[in-house]
């Protein structure tokens, strides 16, 4: 695939110290719009994307042929109506779809980075992508938007820029990683590093891919996506293409089928190191650290009005840790609704096809955007 | 480590036809006892184990010099008091703690097994450790005990065998392996199948050994035995050794030095291809099927006295599956009783020093004994 052709790419010139300490300057930010930027520019949505996404929110996506990651959501009438908002999605930095990352040179070196690219956090990501707001001469979105890992950049981003939004949309989120999040995330860096084919991370200069440790760590990770009750509803003990177990290490199950699939095609489309980084940033993520344990002062600055949405069967980021989010806000007396979605499908929900989500988001923005 | 030296031995004469087809026999079945068998020989208690234990139950383990992986409950004075109690247990077949399993040899080509090792089945690891009841000369048993794969043996045991046994405690299991369990087992089979070293299952052959994977296998499965509530409390976000991030991938957190050492730890004492064949054996057991959907029937020739144990934070074998078997039970008049267990350490709780636990169990058998 011909990833460059299709990407429109800003040069973020700026220097942007990092977390880790580093700085970083002109290097590139790949993103995507849908929509028109209205005259008064008071129309625009930053959508933040979960970690394997990218900024080919709707549509057919121009590099894997394949929909978008969110086009159930987003487009024309839809809960982001393209014929409304103008909608901006940027791939994070550490990702694998444009922007900065480890597959790209190091120019002081020539060399690719692997894992000397610096590790990134929540807190760049959001700091690399604000610079589009210059870039488009947008002074405030009407919204940031976004579920699991793009929920987390949606509350660090109203963090850092308390007016630079008027609504603000996590979805199916945290404040900070649980033990167990950081534990699925690590089981799927190991499966990535115990690849003989991964070279402590220099596989593309070896001209290798550590396909089979990124598959694992896919399969690892959908696991934890989809519902124990969606699972059992969908695969439960269905056989794969035979009548009768065969006693052997095949693919017997139906379940066993698919996931091998999630595997196989997740390594056509994503690189190894970019796993490593971002899973590395989720890990670090904790806004309630950020702000010495009282999350309430991560939002006291904005006066944005706030909409969390969570889903009954997300053991990844269940409810409760969602409702955190609404407690924080709750106390300093912020402009915050609220909305548990009743789903089997798990974390996985917010991007498929459940009706009561899609309405209940469109209904959010398209009464905050009449009432603004 | 000197296995042989310090395991006792059945040898099986007696041709044991597999559920895959193929007939064994003059394999064998390694096995420990512990406390005296009466001379009535009524006080025979055979205690199965989990996916990765082994027959030394309790005590120092003489190979791996750690704690027998029941210690807790099995002992003198203990759940399963071995003053009292005769305790027999055996490596399941398809282990690697001396019962015939992949790692023997092949006597037909004098080559390892590795994967031509028949794939076996629940019903086959019980159908194989029934001859330890004529090697002691025991009629019935007094009890069936075991836990989460233990249970499963459990359940198999007395719908084979109505009349081998008086009572019966299946703990922390279900009737049939779910979707999501064998997801499970899956990811941690095709990490395995993903180590370089692996080699198609003939790395004993080639003297490698593919510890990379089913370490990586390890800390999968090891997610899924602690709860989501327990590790927060535990390890939340704690670092390891250090008071900041680090921006590496080095082991920053707790939780992830935790699931590499028990990756690290379990690699010294197990054998790879054995973990595929017990995990397929697990995928397969689907008791309700062997009995055309009627759970029930599995039990209607037995007059035994059922005790049905399991745990709050148990995600892997929720309440609900221990339930079904207990439904399946009082459908048909059985003498059953249930009992949940209030706990925070998830699966693994069957295994911890939870009091609450271990008291019911010792009532439950002590009780049962004394009214026998």
């Amino acid at each position: 695939m011909n990833i460059k052709e299709n990407i429109k790419t800003l040069v973020i010139k700026k220097p942007l110290k990092l977390d880790c300490g580093k700085t970083i300057n002109n290097f590139p930010l790949a993103y995507e719009t849908y929509g028109s930027l209205n005259e008064n520019k008071d129309n625009a949505i930053l959508v933040f994307h979960a970690l394997t996404g990218d900024q080919f929110v709707t549509g057919i996506n121009p590099v894997t042929r394949k929909d978008g990651w969110w086009s159930y959501a987003v487009g024309p009438n839809k809960s982001i109506d393209t014929n409304k908002y103008f909608v901006i999605c940027a791939n994070v930095i550490g990702g694998c779809m444009g922007s900065f990352g480890p597959s790209h040179k190091n120019p002081d070196t020539n060399k690719i980075y692997g894992t000397d690219f610096p590790v990134i956090t929540i807190n760049d990501m959001v700091n690399a992508q604000v610079n589009l707001l210059d870039h488009f001469e947008i002074k405030k979105l009407f919204s940031v938007v976004g579920g699991s890992m793009g929920g987390m950049q949606v509350l660090q981003f109203i963090s850092n820029y308390p007016n630079k939004a008027s609504t603000v949309v996590p979805i199916a989120c945290t404040s900070s990683h649980s033990a167990q999040n950081i534990a699925f995330n690590e089981l799927g860096r190991q499966a990535i590093a115990s690849d003989h084919n991964w070279s402590d991370g220099k596989y593309l200069s070896n001209n290798t891919l550590p396909d089979k440790g990124l598959s694992v760590a896919r399969m690892a990770a959908h696991i934890t996506y989809l519902s124990k009750k969606g699972l059992q509803e969908k695969f439960g003990r269905k056989l794969q293409e035979r009548d009768a177990l065969k006693f052997g290490f095949d693919a017997d199950f139906q379940i066993e089928s698919y996931l091998r699939y999630q595997g196989s095609v997740f390594v056509d489309r994503f690189d190894a190191n970019s796993y490593l980084y971002i899973t590395r940033a989720m890990d670090y993520f904790d806004l309630v650290k950020q702000f010495d344990g009282n999350l309430s002062n991560a939002f006291k600055k904005t006066k944005a009005k706030f909409f969390v949405i969570s889903f009954t069967s997300d053991w990844l980021y269940p409810t409760q840790e969602n409702k955190e989010i609404v407690i924080a806000l709750n106390a300093i007396g912020a402009d915050v609704g609220f909305v548990e979605i009743k789903s089997d499908k798990g974390h996985d929900s917010f991007l498929l096809d459940v009706p009561d989500f899609l309405k209940t988001l469109k209904n959010f923005l398209d009464k905050s955007y009449s009432e603004r």
